[in-house]
């Protein structure tokens, strides 16, 4: 049976806004031995799919200033301090970066955002009859454009690279799911 | 349209093995402002889907630092900094993590790791007819352990949240994908 590791000591060493880095000491249960490990903590992140009446995805064109690309995603970001519900981060990111809203807001899934290096999860949640209701409002640094994408065109999108977040695409694994009605018990 | 930012000033700040950190000043094109912006600078990582002839996939149990959690994955790894091609460290990864070699290696897609943050790509490679051929060869600081799991298994695997790396998710999109005929063009 794989263990976890026992945590000996932690240390931050840096603070970079959207992330904090630790450095841990952990010991190994099968060799005993010691190793420090770089860990990346940030606060949980949220994505959503809206859908309008007609089927259609609400879907944001963004820069990236990791992989320094335009990329097509769905609207989502970072848990603010004094959000406890990721249905709450979900809705104010959809209307803050979209101008929409819609009914029957739930989430469908969440994931580790990336278990080697981060410590956080990613919340999917689905909003349905979404319509536009508002004018944008970006943040600083933040630049976007809302597209409406026809949920048939997903896979061909993700298939020639037009999407490229590995977050989008687990979003809309997670839809498939519950589709299927598989959805995760996400409480 | 949405266009990428310029790129005034990039400085390495700290080294941590599996990513380097970056600053960098860009300027928005929409508003002229400069921003300094945090990136992680990773060599590439490929996750491989290893199917044996009897329609199971060859998994890896195994304990990740950052969520703290054993995780159930395919094998995977870093892309060595003499391997300029996602396929021989795929093969390496799956040899030394499970012992298992196999057949028709292929990639079949690519996404961004984390386009947010990262400034890499992460690469799924499917082999085929895998059979069990050495012992395992595991890194200081890596325990696995080989499970072997029914492909008609991983949706619900990934609903119940068992299977929960996103990047693990998004090769079994990846492999869906390429079942339909829609493979990503990945040369």
């Amino acid at each position: 049976m794989i263990r976890p590791w026992k945590l000996i000591h932690s240390k931050k060493i840096a603070d970079h806004r959207i992330f904090r880095i630790f450095s841990d000491l952990k010991i190994s249960p099968r060799t005993g031995r010691k190793h420090d490990f770089f860990v990346l903590h940030a606060p949980d992140w949220v994505n959503v799919i809206p859908i309008t009446p007609d089927n259609q995805i609400v879907m944001v064109e963004q820069y990236r200033h990791g992989s320094n690309t335009v990329e097509l995603e769905i609207p989502g970001g970072v848990m603010d301090p004094h959000e406890t519900d990721p249905l709450a981060t979900g809705l104010r990111e959809l209307r803050e970066e979209t101008g929409y809203e819609g009914r029957n807001a739930q989430v469908i899934g969440k994931i580790h955002s990336n278990p080697a290096i981060l410590n956080n999860t990613t919340h999917t949640l689905l909003v349905e009859d979404c319509e536009l209701k508002h004018s944008v409002s970006l943040d600083q640094g933040e630049d976007l454009i809302t597209r409406l994408v026809s949920m048939d065109d997903i896979p061909d999108l993700i298939a020639k690279g037009q999407i490229g977040h590995s977050l989008v695409v687990v979003a809309f694994y997670h839809y498939q799911l519950w589709k299927q009605g598989l959805s995760q018990n996400t409480d």
